[in-house]
């Protein structure tokens, strides 16, 4: 399994409730993919959101985001981490 | 403490040592900042890397960045979190 990190842009004002509902609708797409989604993090002020998985491919990443309803084309493959 | 995502460019063909020493410089910069870099995700073929850390401010990110030799602007608060 390799990691993800993808980026959304234009969420201004996102609100916990609302990053953690997301969140949610990642888990529940998540099906038989091989894709997990392991954390979020939210800028409300510039609308940023990042994403880290784990998954099979970007592709299948991309899929997942998709299904719920929240499409990126922003996706980085990142292999290698530290700390 | 409030946490942070920034992002360098240009760091094509990083090497996991490479990551892991650029990491370590940072550790070595934060000194009495407050900052402490968490985690970094590198992916070679984009030359993206992305930092998670938490400190007092943006400023005091930046700083200790630019003291570890690696300045980034793309600095990001991300005060709400899921997963």
């Amino acid at each position: 399994m390799t990691q993800f990190m993808d980026v959304h842009t234009g969420m201004k004002g996102i609100t916990a409730q609302q990053l953690n509902e997301e969140h949610a609708k990642d888990l529940a797409n998540e099906g038989k993919s091989g894709v997990h989604f392991i954390k979020a993090w939210a800028d409300p002020n510039t609308g940023k959101v990042f994403c880290l998985s784990e998954g099979p491919s970007k592709e299948a990443v991309r899929e997942v985001h998709r299904a719920a309803g929240h499409a990126t084309e922003e996706i980085y493959e990142v292999p290698l981490t530290a700390g």
